[in-house]
């Protein structure tokens, strides 16, 4: 398959998997730039070090094409991007910020970048700003989310019609099926994190991928509007958010209930109950652990099964 | 196109206008039927003497299948249930309460029924009540809605897993393009809301029309959530909904400040900054007012490119 975006970056799929805080090492992304994708670390969870050690296994890991996400948001930034160039990373997806203050440097280096966005209305900003591809990312995806509760369904032709620029959808895609859909809607290619986050090759703690595959489909929920809006499961720690939020919980009341490295708790520490579960709806279409590779390969074959399914359906 | 649901109904078209309160009489439900889709009359904002009238002028105005849309939920339910039957209505859409109440009479007087769903879980209950099909309708669509905010895009995969139940896919379909996605994920036909309640038949007031077709991307948002949660555009009403909400205000409360009919007084009578304009997120798509007919027949030309596109987007 052929379309901008696989042309864009190189890659043989239209399948990304997004670069997830204290999921998405060298091991993950490399397994899934091997499998024909686009695999990406996940800066948002890394400190310079880690990440100059991550980038390091990646190349060796892999020479096929691959990237690193880089929400734009950390005090940190400017020496993350500074290391980005400096080890001439191929591709960078930033999101959580302008895309106005890197693209440009980023291209200087030679580098492609996307940038994730809510709404077309940030689309737009995008394509002014001169990015190479746009991520559209719909309300039913994991973690931090847009404060205009756009789904995939609503949001990729909204996107499309926006702009002109490459688009990838994210949110709500795990399967073959789930693709087609979003390619249907003007999509290029898909961004996946859920599915990802649960496999063998994300470092996340095995009790998180083992709470994650038992969680049913009302299982996670839209929390700290206040703050930031941030899907996650309803474990201990929402219950209590919730609460205080029907109360009229104030930002830094969230803050202080949340405590320190919710997320890490959660995903890397495997504290399922008090730490912040940051997962997709689609978890409860994901009922085992499998390779980078197992998961690709489903996909591929799922998405031709329902190509050729579609095909025969003429109106 | 033959799927289940084509075939259940007798419709040429996999493509169902919703019963929308105040927007369905027999107008928009005959056109659309004649169209060769399948209308329904939404019984949710007729009295008795109303709902009999329109059922008469919709047997005058079309020889094709249509039926009726019946929330549960009103204290004249028993009477409005009578009347279907006395008139043998061949098609009921229930929603807004259980399935199981009246689906035997309704199947003892030969009518099909399908009911509508926000979660799998509903989906089970309404297989094992033995409906005819199932509805299932993701957070994106105006008006009531469900608690577990599952969108369209995990929603349809998950209640197609969960049972083998005809599946109409219902939020955030107005397109070729959303329709395809709908099918591909797993429904055998679409309901789609909001595109109709904006058609030349529908009973809105032009009032509402208008504003409905001017609104931006980020227009709706699902609030009342603590008496029942609904899709609708951020107005004046909602302003003053939404800041009580966000001081965690009372199901009476908001009870209080909604008033008496408020989705009359914005759908019907035009108050759009003061009534309660229930309406979907896939708003921000559609631009003018056309004919039913219309509507359809774009979004079967819509359908077969995108068709044809997707057959030839082989991975």
């Amino acid at each position: 398959m052929k379309t901008r975006i696989t042309e864009l970056f190189g890659i043989r799929l239209p399948i990304i998997a997004g670069g997830m805080a204290w999921c998405s090492g060298w091991r993950l992304a490399s397994a899934v730039s091997n499998a024909g994708g686009l695999g990406l670390l996940g800066a948002g969870s890394m400190h310079l070090e880690t990440l100059d050690y991550h980038i390091q296994q990646m190349k060796a890991s892999t020479q096929l094409p691959w990237g690193v996400n880089l929400p734009l948001m950390y005090p940190q930034t400017d020496e993350l991007v500074a290391l980005l160039i400096r080890h001439e990373v191929p591709i960078v997806f930033t999101s959580a910020g302008s895309p106005k203050k890197f693209t440009q440097r980023f291209h200087d280096a030679g580098m492609k970048v996307a940038h994730v966005v809510s709404s077309s209305r940030f689309a737009v900003k995008c394509e002014e700003a001169g990015v190479d591809a746009v991520v559209a990312e719909g309300f039913e995806a994991g973690g931090h989310n847009g404060r205009e509760e756009l789904t995939t369904m609503t949001l990729i032709p909204q996107v499309r019609r926006a702009t002109s620029l490459p688009l990838i959808a994210a949110g709500g895609i795990c399967s073959g099926e789930s693709m087609l859909a979003a390619l249907a809607l003007g999509a290029e290619a898909v961004q996946m994190g859920t599915v990802f986050a649960l496999a063998t090759e994300s470092s996340a703690h095995d009790a998180f991928k083992q709470y994650c595959i038992s969680l049913p489909e009302d299982a996670t929920m839209l929390a700290l509007k206040a703050l930031s809006p941030t899907r996650m499961a309803k474990n201990a720690l929402f219950a209590r958010i919730a609460a205080a939020e029907s109360q009229g919980a104030s930002a830094e009341m969230l803050r202080e209930m949340l405590g320190q490295k919710p997320a890490k708790r959660a995903i890397f520490e495997g504290e399922v109950e008090e730490g912040e579960v940051e997962i997709g709806q689609v978890v409860a279409q994901i009922d085992k652990v499998e390779s980078a590779a197992e998961i690709v390969g489903r996909i591929v074959n799922d998405y031709e099964t329902v190509r050729q399914r579609m095909a025969g359906l003429k109106i």
